[in-house]
């Protein structure tokens, strides 16, 4: 009787990385929409949303591919996990966009910009590592990279929301319904940066499992 | 020597379907305190806390019965994580109907009655799936609905808070601490959409793996 | 041919007290702060930053173990997850510390040091049952002490959040900005009484699968 070894079905990487190039075209679009005049961001904002919808396509075909695959290259229930991450930083991403033009925001604080540098090098680092999935290669120096990043997002993050709730003294008094929509545009972008480090904490549990 | 194969415990079933059932009458029960004067809002309030006492029970005894079974329908984790996931729901819906009461609030924006309509739904596609559990029958059908339920629910939702943070021009000009107020309750209310929706994820997640 | 069991690495239950302990300190610490005047908390803010830092220190050296060893006393999913919520504990209470100093708060409701009172006390649960996860020893007791203290939480929390919003008739009018920063502060106050429920849940789970 001829015994076939079932070769791992190799086509879940490159869906995981067109997923994180998919991110990396919206951390980049939203950086262009948090530097526009208001007049501008409308149009920026549907070029997230468009990303986003592209993003849900991915995470469709890899659900489809995870329901047809019958050996998986890690534990399907990882597979489903990794995907649903990448799938929230996206969502994250394309809430903080809605929401900076629904609110009718003009120009927004420097650390907003701040933490979208932050979201666009979380971006860049995911990107690059999903390629090395494959060969389990160097995704220690992933997670470390995003965990640090999150710090770096955290940081910013605490001073934007001191200054908002507790101007420096002599700063002209705050207008409240403005402090609300900026903080929460503010934390929905913490939000994307704690997303982007459960997609490597998700990473990096795979690689201890597989260890 | 005898071999006696254990047949799988399916009690488990009818509680997975109380649970969702119960969810069921605390959304009929908040959608009718949402419509109510708020004078005839703390009644209705106490029957969506007796419905989620009544929940608690029935996770109780699905965590019992997980203690002391032996083979179960599906992974012991997989049964916990949907009785908490089912428990959440009734969480934040019980959670919601509190706060309308403890904040006195008058009249709601039409659009919280939308968002409780949204609940409905979602509850009575949950208590329809659960008994389909035990054949793995037509789930598939329940989460893609469930999901697009949650995407009406977040339409919604940020239409809502948009109203509420930047008015229409010539509306008049919001009372902040009112603003804040129903902010609570809308956010609370769209937190019990995304928690349907991780009861259906957890139901894809099971099929995934009997796949 | 000698076959050698491996014995379980029993390393791993010094470090997750330790983790407790520190978390124990933190919430002491958290303690003074609030009963503090202003111009002292800042020392004791850093105090607790302190902890957190011994606390990621005790993760690190979870997460570096978990990658040498080969046999693990239960699931090396489970000690990730284990070892993860206690640091989110942690990270929860520095956070309460760091927002009561950034945002230049004067004295605090009463409800804020119930609240402290409360992690306190779960604190010392959590660090008194992580000696006996050996054994599985009275484990059951301590997840339902912490869920019970998670009700107490909850309502201590949701009657501040009530008394702030909607104050009591006669009581003088409240300055929107300073209840946007005590909600801050009671909002991630209630996220850390969350956390020790996720560390109770997190070793429930654990104890079912060993069942």
């Amino acid at each position: 009787m001829a015994f076939r070894l079932t070769p791992h079905e190799r086509g879940f990487y490159p869906l995981f990385t067109r997923a994180a190039e998919t991110i990396v075209a919206a951390a980049d679009d939203l950086a262009e929409l948090v530097a526009a005049e208001p007049s501008g961001r409308p149009a920026l904002a549907q070029r997230v949303k468009d990303a986003e919808h592209a993003g849900d396509t991915v995470t469709h075909e890899i659900m489809v591919k995870l329901n047809s695959t019958f050996v998986t290259p890690f534990d399907r229930e990882d597979i489903y996990r990794l995907a649903s991450s990448l799938d929230d930083v996206l969502d994250f991403i394309e809430e903080a966009a809605d929401r900076i033009v629904l609110y009718r925001l003009g120009t927004l604080p420097g650390g907003v910009a701040e933490q979208v540098e932050v979201l666009r090098r979380a971006a860049a680092a995911t990107a690059d590592a999903m390629p090395r999935l494959e060969k389990m290669a160097e995704l220690q120096e992933y997670w470390i990279h995003v965990n640090s990043l999150e710090d770096e997002a955290d940081t910013v993050y605490r001073r934007l929301l001191g200054d908002l709730l507790a101007p420096p003294d002599g700063a002209p008094p705050a207008d409240v319904l403005t402090v609300l929509k900026v903080k929460e545009v503010v934390e929905t972008l913490e939000e994307a940066a704690d997303a982007f480090e459960t997609v490597a904490n998700t990473v990096e549990s795979i690689a201890v499992k597989e260890a």
